[in-house]
């Protein structure tokens, strides 16, 4: 039994062609959208761009998912994994109507064709990708790797939803897509729904083939067994039969998924199901130019970009004809250009149109978290400095409780690469489990099937791809993560930051929640993995994109990392990048300052403080949890040695304060700025990350050439915390003399003290130095015993 | 017939007994290295740190290979992929003699197992990973997933080399390791070495199991074969079954590895082989506590870090004492510490032993590359301005030169993810190929089974790894990449510039050739890939790195480009960075000059500027080819338009010049500073990427407040690259308004001029601005047309 009648294969054929048609238009006219006269060189835009390698496949497979869309009446959204698949999406859209409903100039006539054509990789127009521009669109791909993790965060926890995924094959080689794969044993096939992989084996990347179309179909079918997925290929590249292949390969892949849920959710089946997948292996360029100059085109790497010159090669002028002639548009529009209604009655209609999909934006179905009062989990701080249990250890209860809270709603999930124990957010587990699908064993630890956790797998790409999945369907959440291995996705999140500005300005794109950044585990207290677990550039990184849309935050201690972690989630549409420390650290604020303290961002610790009276002498700044814990040391010193210096300490929470009001939107007036710092006193700037950044950040205020600052300078080992302070000159001792250097008023007691501390640092290294005749009093060395 | 007879058999168990008894010292023992006394507490160090789990497999795996090494006179290394092996690798190496020949320390008797013990992860001590330190390591792997690539890169070109290389089951599921395993079709059979993976299945990360143990073995099965591997499964708890299993699989495998290179090398087979490689399934802390408190140790998570902790828990002391104990150190070692000679027989002699095999400290093997002089590559250029074809298209053949000179030491490559041709470096495929051993069609172009080029794989990280391998196996090589997605791969060269750095103070390891990033396709002309290919902020990253192993280079034109390569493949031991240009764009120096120029890293262009009579009114800095451009058409109108302006113009090549001298090698001298930037005048700087960099670098210098910075400032979409510079004000009319807004003397007619431009840039934005009106205008827009 045929899936397709031979008269709706026609059909669909036939919106193919259309698509096909409207994506080589996009490429190549300036006007004559129609070809309604012949094709002269005055209607071929000046500069030709755009890729046309991908195009075709992912319109035959947007014309074969409308079909089951229908027939099965699926909630489904379309990402498009392989670079530079614009032309396909925004045809497609267009034909389903969702174009014109959201750009009306873009109208469903010839003049609407015209300026779809003419705005696709052009001045002023859209880009080449399946961009935020795109209805539809939650992954634009202008960087390959992520669109089946994308994939996965849609679909946790929308357990109607199936995303259609295609990935490309060259996609399919970097490192993120291939481990992706294994995202099958994360995936509850009760309470989340299901992904569709389509690899579309294409066979080329720019100028390459692709390894995925160059092993054996037996090495292929394995490998895609071995990552625990079920293939279906397809294979050819007559249109006929291959629209019937695809048909029953839609069939069988919708009827295993529904199977599959229907096990799991009605008969109790726990076992993890092999997902099915389509392998469609079409030749790349399919329906272009055959052969072009003398080359093979179709079929080859050289179909990938735009195969005909007619600007610079007169003589493909006529090839450009033929091709877009070939696709008969007369028989898809009407004289008005207008899709004809036996081809348009083919799109699924309202919200099932795949360029409609609310999850498509997500800001759409967002609900705001419910989140229990964060002063409720506040530790006591009944004098400040008292050691408490580490601040990430604080933060877990208020995480396991919203957790707690939105179980029923389902929609604020916690990511980390197999850290979030590590991380000091064990509490989480009281409340709710890691969600593992794969086999359990005896003495495993809180994994369970479904659970608000995503913590199993150790790949903070993974973690990365999944939650963005999550965020741009409309949902909440965190990741938590080692600082230093956050760098591994700064392009992701390079990528996500570039998505954020561009749908902020869009108007019909509506707000999502923002991306959370915990960064526990950070470079200071590294104690037992050393140099290589030491990096704190990621904020460097994250200080490059827009300011609208990014925020960093260093809270000093546990109240200000609950108030500062119930801000964030409170947030939309930025990206929040928190550090903080697990480990047991002094504790500075009460409750009820650390909101006062979070709110400002910034301010002086009057109670640290003896300014009070009068000007300061010298302004003592921190950011950071150990930077913060070394300067009011270096302060204690002070105040019992050097009475008479009049020290203010400024504490900064957001880093953002220090920008200019003009370049952030946190930034201090020049006023406020200098009221905090002074115009003209030595500031010492204690700083968690790269001491530059300071810099970068104060350049243009007043008092900026007095700012001197202590950060990480690329030193370290495994050793003590005290050490890891010594070592980058940002220990008490240190910043006690950076003070005596910088102000004439420490005196001769200043000179004395600063000769002592010298010594003090001597004494210290001749512990630290593991050489045989010290080893009696290397000993004794006690653990961050030094005060 | 058993590959081992009883007696090796049990001579293997007693060194991995050795080797185990050595891991558990360093984890714990400060004292009584032999056990010569019961244990006491003060015994034990008081912070304890370390990852026992990994350590007893990769003992057992070591031994084994000491075995095949021996038997088949194997020239072998040892990469150690999972996180904090050190224990493993530091008791081999010190078991095997190698030790204590780079460290006499650490000497073969009771006072150097001593030392051994204490300095493992202690202040002043060593990592607990296989770190620089390490003899014998290539690969620190404190950071997951490179293991792989690493070991690939090490064996290219190293037809006799044989690299094992230990997969742990967490690094496996991070993205860089899941494609890796492809690099199997890269490899040539006949020129090339070989890797082989033990995937390590001991179950479990830090605290979740593993996904390859948690999947059925027909499903791993499946994975290798589908990833082209030919697995051979040995598994089991029981050492002697094990020793006999493991002996018999290492002895197939070689088997299998000599067999595919007879038939490649002697019989002419050129099918691409399957293959060998090991999947150990062995328990994580295998040999150690079974039960603690009550709950299962060995075989589980727990078994990860440190399992007893006899500081805390008194009861623990007994338990360590009897794990200590059940290795039988009496008959391993003699009365004064020294491995017993039937033991210490077991390991290789000489470089044999894979703590003194040369190719794991490559500076050794290391020979110059021969260069052509750089200077017959010169692009001509008659006049400054010129057009040229493309800055990169001229270095294409020099490259192309150098991979032919060195043919025949095959000590040069060139890596890429399928952008060479795409980058401009066509003109190497004149003289050589790229690897490939997969299927090969009609169609392709330029895939040999071996070549000097790798880029037929989509994925940074592979690159990146592969090169990393090559460099530090002592060869030379060079990564081109597209500018804004080599941020795909920030983590990695963080790992490698700290490697650098800590080697470089390591007297015994020797330098390596740099590692080399040409990153073309920049920010600036992105017409047709928009945002998403916009990011020149690696820079940021790299700059946060060790002044000592870092380097920048943006060559304004070819000839400087020529010069700039040249000089970065002579260096060693660095990163050097190079920004340049691939498309047709203004040649500014001729060789001569261009030489002058890139020797100083920064200079005056005389040529352009005219205040040769007097101090300068301004001073126009450009960094990049693009800004250097805009800088050029801005001094051209304002020496139109405003000739009593005396303008100097600043060339910037090599970053790190701006540097104060105490920050990085290259920093200029505050004098020579303020010579060309002058004390108090004017400095409008365009530059390539972020603007705050050149803030951060120039902070301290006496004219810094009178820099004004333009950069790339994250505004861009597809569109020309005039417009590019627009939307970031870094074209030529913001930049002569900059200098009207900064120049009193500029004068009335400055004011008329910035009116002037100020319209033109309102006529520009309307040429862009795509709506229905202004249709006829955009037909007649013309790219790259302004003046």
């Amino acid at each position: 039994m045929s899936a397709l009648t031979p008269e709706l294969s026609q059909r669909m054929d036939a919106y193919w062609r259309a698509a096909n048609y409207l994506s080589v238009g996009q490429i190549y006219l300036f006007d004559n959208p129609l070809l309604k006269r012949p094709l002269a060189p005055t209607d071929i835009k000046h500069m030709l761009l755009g890729h046309w390698g991908t195009t075709p496949g992912q319109n035959f497979i947007y014309v074969h998912l409308n079909r089951i869309i229908k027939k099965y009446d699926l909630d489904m959204i379309y990402v498009s994994g392989p670079g530079h698949g614009g032309p396909a999406v925004v045809a497609n859209t267009y034909l389903e109507g969702t174009y014109s409903e959201i750009y009306p100039n873009i109208s469903q006539d010839e003049a609407g064709l015209q300026k779809l054509f003419l705005q696709f990789s052009f001045p002023g127009g859209i880009p080449s990708h399946a961009s935020p521009e795109t209805p539809g669109s939650i992954h634009e791909g202008g960087e390959l790797g992520y669109s089946l993790s994308h994939s996965f965060g849609a679909v946790f926890d929308n357990p109607g939803l199936i995303v259609a995924c295609v990935v490309g094959d060259g996609e399919a080689e970097t490192g993120p897509l291939a481990t992706a794969w294994h995202s099958n044993k994360f995936l509850d096939p009760v309470t989340d729904g299901a992904v569709l992989p389509i690899l579309h084996l294409n066979g080329y990347k720019i100028s390459n083939p692709t390894i995925l179309a160059r092993i054996s179909r037996e090495e292929l079918e394995q490998l895609l067994r071995g990552y625990g997925w079920t293939p279906i290929f397809v294979e050819g590249d007559e249109p006929a039969p291959m629209h019937e292949a695809m048909a029953t390969a839609l069939d069988t892949a919708i009827d295993q998924i529904r199977q599959i849920q229907i096990d799991a959710r009605k008969n109790g089946d726990t076992a993890r199901p092999r997902w099915p997948m389509i392998v469609l292996k079409s030749p790349k360029g399919w329906t272009g130019p055959k052969v072009v100059d003398g080359l093979p085109v179709e079929g080859t790497f050289r179909a990938h970009q735009v195969p005909l010159h007619p600007n610079t090669i007169p003589e493909h002028l006529s090839l450009l004809e033929d091709w877009l002639r070939s696709y008969r548009a007369e028989e898809l529009f009407d004289e008005q250009g207008r899709l004809k209604p036996e081809l348009a009655g083919l799109a699924p209609e309202g919200h099932r149109r795949m360029g409609s999909n609310p999850h498509a934006n997500g800001g759409m179905l967002m609900r705001d978290l419910r989140i229990p009062d964060f002063r409720d989990y506040a530790a006591a701080v009944a004098t400040p400095g008292v050691i408490g249990i580490g601040d990430t250890h604080v933060l877990g209860p208020f995480l396991r409780d919203i957790a707690k809270l939105n179980q029923e709603t389902r929609n604020f999930r916690v990511f980390g690469p197999d850290e979030t124990l590590s991380n000091g957010l064990g509490a989480l587990f009281e409340a709710t489990h890691r969600q593992w699908d794969a086999e359990t064993m005896l003495n495993d630890e809180f994994l369970a099937r479904s659970g608000r956790v995503l913590d199993s797998m150790l790949s903070e790409h993974q973690c990365e791809g999944w939650l963005e999945g999550y965020l741009l369907t409309g949902r909440h959440g965190l990741f938590n993560c080692y600082e230093a291995f956050i760098h591994i996705i700064d392009s992701m999140f390079n990528q996500h930051a570039k998505w954020l500005k561009v749908t902020a300005r869009l108007p019909w794109r509506r707000k999502i929640a923002s991306l959370n950044y915990l960064l526990a585990s950070h470079v200071w207290r590294q104690d037992h993995n050393g140099f290589t677990h030491q990096d704190p550039g990621f904020v460097d990184v994250v200080m490059n994109k827009k300011a609208t849309v990014v925020r960093i935050y260093f809270p000093p201690d546990a109240n200000c990392l609950l108030s500062v972690v119930d801000h964030c989630l409170r947030s939309r549409h930025y990206v929040n990048v928190i550090v903080a420390g697990k480990h047991p650290a002094p504790q500075w604020l009460s409750m009820d300052e650390a909101v006062k303290h979070c709110t400002k961002g910034i301010g002086i610790w009057q109670w640290a403080s003896n300014d009070q009276e009068a000007e300061p002498d010298v302004v003592m700044a921190c950011c950071g949890d150990v930077p913060t814990l070394e300067t009011l040391a270096a302060v204690s010193i002070m105040r019992e040695h050097l009475p008479h210096l009049k020290i203010r300490v400024v504490n900064v929470v957001d880093l953002m304060r220090l920008q200019p009001q003009s370049e952030h939107p946190h930034g201090l007036s020049d006023t406020d700025f200098d009221d905090l710092f002074t115009t003209n006193k030595p500031v010492v700037f204690a700083f968690h990350a790269y001491p530059w950044s300071i810099h970068r950040l104060t350049y243009r205020r007043t008092n900026h050439e007095n700012i001197h600052v202590r950060g990480y300078k690329e030193e370290g080992t495994i050793t003590t915390p005290f050490d890891m302070t010594v070592l980058n000159d940002l220990d008490r001792f240190h910043l006690v003399m950076d003070v005596i250097d910088r102000v004439p008023h420490a005196g001769e007691k200043g000179v004395y003290l600063k000769q002592q501390l010298k010594d003090k640092l001597i004494e210290h290294k001749r512990y630290i130095d593991l050489n045989g005749r010290d080893m009696p009093e290397v000993r004794e060395w006690r653990w961050n015993s030094v005060t």
